[in-house]
């Protein structure tokens, strides 16, 4: 009973940028009739970075997001080429947008973004052993770097102050696994 | 520095679908370079809905994602018009996926699902006093529902069986609100 219950017709191009496409399906729905089903597809495979300091403290990047016409705090997030290793991306998003290298790196999981009509799916990493080098944005890329502590990007994540999905889900896997990061006694120790 | 340092010079609709749209706007880059960026534009407003039990359990929702061509268990998630109140919405949406009504209603904040070309925003709500109705899913929706203990789906969330990012989102928000919900007591006391 969890068994693909589509079955794709025909597919057509209908628009192509080089971050996403959209694809017009051809397709037999479940109840048995014939429909159309618009996908966008992502035409790079996305990641997003958790740096995390030995002091407990996490880098946040700020940016205006034009989509949704706000500015947005995040972790370092980016997409690379399928074919590439998911964590060489991630070192090269990690490096470009903070300039910062890690030594240590451990895999969240993925997520995917919004399944009902878009193929994105997202790769985590939590990233550790920091030292900070230089940034290298790209050219229309304006960004703000904060460091917090760990518990304040919980705090953030859930009051609202943090509103990018990607971030969330990275944020609440690692409190998790790691929930003594987010003690009072855990900060305490950072004075 | 948290301003929207692009400025869009025109806008051209390239695609449509009752479900989303995809527009072009020439811009001028934060750089001060003229560019094109294209955005998702998603025609509704999307809600999340996290039923909870009195027994500190919690009703998922089974199905197959077209798109990211998986099967994924979530919480109730679906889309109404920018006009309606999204309570509402999440009310009926709710209703259709799973028949259950609900008397308390509690709003977990939004998040932004890919905020890097789509314009999704979803509203969050926590759902309890639930009564169980009929379901009335759509023609094109085949769905199950599995109604797990509160502390399982942190779990699923946590470990990639949940790999949808609203879901994750609304379980890590009420799990910060109410974290005896996911205690070991809380459990056995349901037995």
């Amino acid at each position: 009973m969890t068994g693909n219950p589509w079955t794709r017709v025909a597919s057509s191009l209908k628009y192509a940028t080089p971050w996403f496409s959209v694809r017009e399906d051809e397709v037999i729905r479940p109840d048995g009739e014939v429909g159309t089903y618009s996908v966008v597809s992502v035409g790079r495979l996305a990641v997003g970075v958790l740096p995390l300091w030995s002091d407990g403290s996490l880098t946040l990047v700020g940016q205006f997001r034009y989509p949704v016409d706000e500015y947005s705090w995040e972790i370092p997030e980016g997409g690379g080429d399928f074919e590439d290793d998911p964590l060489d991306t991630a070192r090269r998003e990690l490096r470009e947008e903070t300039g910062l290298e890690a030594s240590g790196w451990n895999y969240l999981g993925r997520v995917h973004t919004s399944n009902c009509f878009l193929d994105e799916v997202c790769h985590l990493y939590l990233a550790t052993g920091l030292t900070q080098g230089v940034a290298a944005p790209g050219p229309d890329e304006v960004l703000q770097t904060w460091r917090v502590p760990f518990r304040k990007a919980v705090a953030m994540a859930v009051d609202g102050r943090i509103t990018d999905a990607i971030s969330i889900a990275a944020i609440f896997r690692l409190l998790q696994r790691a929930p003594r990061l987010a003690t009072p006694a855990r900060q305490a120790a950072r004075r």
